[in-house]
C-alpha cells in the first residue's frame, strides 16, 4: 500500500474517451490497494478558448477576473473523471481549490502555492476514496480563485504530493519519460530510468519540455519522488503496475541514483541570437547598465559571457537572446550606448545552444575537454561557452546543431545501454 | 438612489458583444446612482454542452459531480461581465456562490436556496461596486456546489433581491414584458404594465413562459417587486431610466395594482389529451387508485374533472395529460381496471386548454358565464371546465384554439387600452 498522486494534462483528458483511459490508469492503482489523488488539467484547447474570451472582453483586465474565468476548465474535467471513476465502481469525488483549500499568494494569474491543508483529503484517502483535484488553481488571501500560470497543474500535483506526504507523484504526459537527448534527432537516445532533480531542472529549462520548471523546483525542495510516464500507454500494459520500476523516468534526489553517470543528457535550444559588445569600458555597474534596459524591455537574456579584460580597461561582453527579440534588444542597447560606452555591436541570429548535463561531472575532470575535442574533430566552431557545476553550454552555428547533438551523445556513451 | 438586482439570461450573454450590451444596461443604472447587483446565466448553449458531456461520461451520475461541472458556465460570464464593466470605468467584481455564500439545501441538481448572507455584498454595494453574481448555483450543507435546476438564475436573482432588500429585481429577457395573451396569436395583445404575483403564477404555469415559476413563488413570499423587461432594447432608449415606470411589466403584490381589471390575460396550453373513465364506482379511495399509478409512471396530470354522481354509485372522471403521454397513461390505467372498477375508457388527443386569468374575478360574478356565452356564440364546443379563484380553464378542440383565444381576449376588452 502506498499513497500516490497522479497528474494528467490537457491532451490526456481531451475528450470523454481519453478521460475513460485516464480512469483505467487510476483504477489500476486503486486495485493495487493504493491511496490515490488525481490532478487534472482542462480539456485540451479549453483554457485557450477562455483566455481568448477574456482578451476579447478587454485587452487590459483584472487578473482576479481572468483567474475566475480561466480556472473553470479544470472544474469540468475533475467532475467528469469523478463520474467515470464512479461508473467503474471506484469511489471518487472532485475537489475544487477552495474546498481543500489550496492557499496561494495574491499574485493572480501567476500565483504561488503557500499552503495546502491536507487533512480533508487524507480522511477521504484513508477510506479509499479517490480525490480528483482541479489543477492549476487555489484561493488567494482575498478568498478569490487564483491560478498558478500556464502549465500550473504539474505544480499543483507536486505541491499536493508534498502536502499529503505521497510516496510518489506520477506525471502522465504525451512522452513516456525523459531521454538522454531528443529522440527525433538521435534515434539512439535512451530513456533514463532515473534523473536527479538538479539535472532535470537544467534539462527542462534547456528545452526538454516534459515538466514545468517550477514543479521540478518544488519537487526538489520537498523531495517529492516524481515519475514522468505516458498516459497513452495501455493502462494494463506489462509492468505498468510495478510500483518500484514502472515504465517512465523517476526524478529523485541524487542519493537514489546508484550508478551515477558523468553525463546524463544532451539538451539544445534553437533560435538563439548572439549579441557582442566590443570594447566595453570595464568599470563597476556596466553589466547593470547593459542588462537593465533589456530586462525592462521584457527580453529574456540567456547565456552571458564576459572575459576578464586584458588591460583592465576594456572588455568584450557576449550574450544570447531569442531570435525574435534581436531587433528589440539592439534598439534597447542603442539607447544606452553613451552610458555603457561600448565601441561596436556585433550580432548574429540563427544560432543553437547545445548543453551537456550531468551531476557526475562535478567530480570528474575532463568532461568539458571531451566535448570541445569531439566538436573540433567534426569541424564545428564554438562561438561561446558557459558552464555551471553540472552543465556545459556551447553556442554553435545552426547548420551543425544535429551533428553536434549526435556527436556529444555518442562521445559520452549515452547511446550504449 | 435605490438598490437594484438585474438578471440576464443565456441569450443576453451569448457572446462578447451581447455582454457589452448588458454592461451598458448596468452602467445606465450605476450612472443614475443606484446600487447594483447583477445575476448572469451561462452563455447560451454552454450549459447544454456541459450537460451533454456529463451524460456522455455516464448516463447515471452523481448529482454533486453534475453540479460541479454544469455550474462552471456562469463563472465564465460573471468574470467577463466584470471585466467589461471595469473597462467602461464601472467598479465591479464577480462573485461565485461559495464566496457570498448562497447556501442551499442538499438536493443537488434541483437545490432550493436556504439562506443568502448579504453582508459582504452590501458592503461592496455601499461603495458603489457592482456585484456580478454567477446565477443558478450556491453551496449545499456538504460545502459542495449545488445548482438550482434549469432556469434557476431567475430564482437566484429574486433570492438575492430578497436577501439584500433590493427595491426591485429586473429580469431582462428576450421579450419586453408580460402580455394579455400571446401576441403571435392576437396582434392586439397589449403589454401589461402591472400584474399580481398570483396572476403571474397562473400565467407562467399555463404557458406564458417568461419567468420560472419558482422565482415567482419566491418573489411572492418575499414581496420582491420584479420587473420583466427586454435586454435587446437599446440601453439608452427613452424611458429606460425611468425608475418608477420603465418599459416592461412589474410583477407585484395586488395592493400596488390600483385599477384592477376583472380579467388580466388569456393563456393557453396545446397538446393536451383528454381521458375519461366512464361509470367509475364512486367510493372512497378511487381517485388515489386512478392517479397513483399515473404519478408513478411520471405522467403529469393537469385538469381533473369529477362530477357528483347522480345515483351515488357511479361517476364519470375526466382528466388531461400531455399528448405524448397518452399511451403510457392508458397502459397504466389498464393495470388498475379491476381495482378501480370503471366500465369504459374514452380518450382524445390534440386538445387545447384555454384559460382566463384575473385576480379581479374573485369579486366579480359573471366572468365565467361571459366566457361560456362568447365561445357558444362562435360555435366552439366546451369539453371540460375547471376553475380556481382567479382562473377559468376550458378544454376545447384544437381546430378552434386561436379563435377561442381571440374571442376571449376581445370579450373581456383586453384589446382596448
Amino acid at each position: 500500500m502506498a499513497r500516490i498522486v497522479m497528474k494528467f494534462g490537457g491532451t490526456s483528458v481531451a475528450d470523454i474517451d481519453r478521460i475513460r483511459n485516464v480512469a483505467q490508469h487510476v483504477k489500476r492503482e486503486t486495485d493495487a490497494g493504493h491511496e490515490v489523488a488525481v490532478v487534472v488539467s482542462a480539456m485540451a484547447g479549453r483554457t485557450n478558448e477562455l483566455v481568448e474570451l477574456t482578451r476579447a472582453a478587454s485587452p487590459m483586465h483584472d487578473a482576479r477576473e481572468y483567474d475566475a474565468i480561466v480556472a473553470s476548465g479544470e472544474l469540468v474535467t475533475s467532475g467528469l473523471l469523478a463520474i467515470i471513476l464512479q461508473s467503474m465502481g471506484v469511489d471518487a469525488r472532485s475537489w475544487q481549490g477552495w474546498q481543500i483549500p489550496i492557499k496561494t499568494d495574491g499574485s493572480h494569474g501567476a500565483a504561488r502555492i503557500k499552503e495546502i491543508e491536507g487533512e480533508r483529503l487524507l480522511e477521504r484517502l484513508a477510506i479509499r476514496q479517490v480525490a480528483v483535484i482541479a489543477g492549476f488553481q487555489g484561493i488567494g488571501p482575498d478568498n478569490r480563485v487564483a491560478t498558478l500560470g500556464r502549465g500550473g497543474s504539474d505544480t499543483s500535483a507536486v505541491a499536493i504530493a508534498a502536502a499529503i506526504a505521497a510516496d510518489r507523484c506520477d506525471i502522465y504526459t504525451d512522452v513516456d519519460g525523459v531521454y538522454t537527448t531528443d529522440p527525433r534527432i538521435e534515434p539512439k537516445a535512451r530513456r533514463l530510468s532515473r534523473v536527479s532533480f538538479e539535472e532535470m531542472l537544467e534539462m527542462a529549462s534547456l528545452g526538454a519540455k516534459v515538466l514545468q520548471v517550477r514543479s521540478v523546483e518544488l519537487a526538489m525542495v520537498h523531495n517529492v519522488r516524481t515519475f514522468v510516464r505516458s498516459s497513452f500507454q495501455a493502462p494494463d500494459a506489462p509492468g505498468m503496475d510495478d510500483f518500484d520500476n514502472p515504465p517512465g523516468t523517476l526524478i529523485c534526489s541524487e542519493d537514489e541514483i546508484v550508478e551515477q553517470q558523468n553525463v546524463t543528457g544532451i539538451a539544445y535550444a534553437r533560435d538563439e541570437a548572439q549579441i557582442s559588445l566590443r570594447r566595453v569600458r570595464d568599470r563597476p555597474g556596466v553589466s547593470a547598465a547593459i542588462f537593465g534596459p533589456l530586462a525592462e524591455a521584457g527580453i529574456n537574456v540567456d547565456m552571458i559571457v564576459q572575459n576578464v579584460s586584458a588591460d583592465g580597461q576594456y572588455t568584450d561582453m557576449t550574450f544570447t537572446v531569442p531570435n525574435a527579440d534581436i531587433d528589440k534588444a539592439l534598439g534597447a542597447l542603442e539607447t544606452v550606448k553613451e552610458e555603457v560606452g561600448y565601441e561596436a555591436v556585433q550580432s548574429e541570429a540563427g544560432l543553437v545552444k547545445v548543453s551537456v548535463i550531468g551531476i557526475g561531472m562535478r567530480s570528474h575532470a575532463g568532461v568539458a575537454a571531451t566535448a570541445f575535442r569531439a566538436l573540433a574533430d567534426r569541424g564545428i566552431n564554438i562561438r561561446a561557452i558557459t558552464t555551471s557545476e553540472i552543465k556545459i553550454s556551447i553556442l554553435i552555428d545552426d547548420a551543425y546543431w544535429e551533428l553536434a547533438v549526435r556527436t556529444l551523445h555518442s562521445v559520452y556513451g549515452l547511446d550504449k545501454v
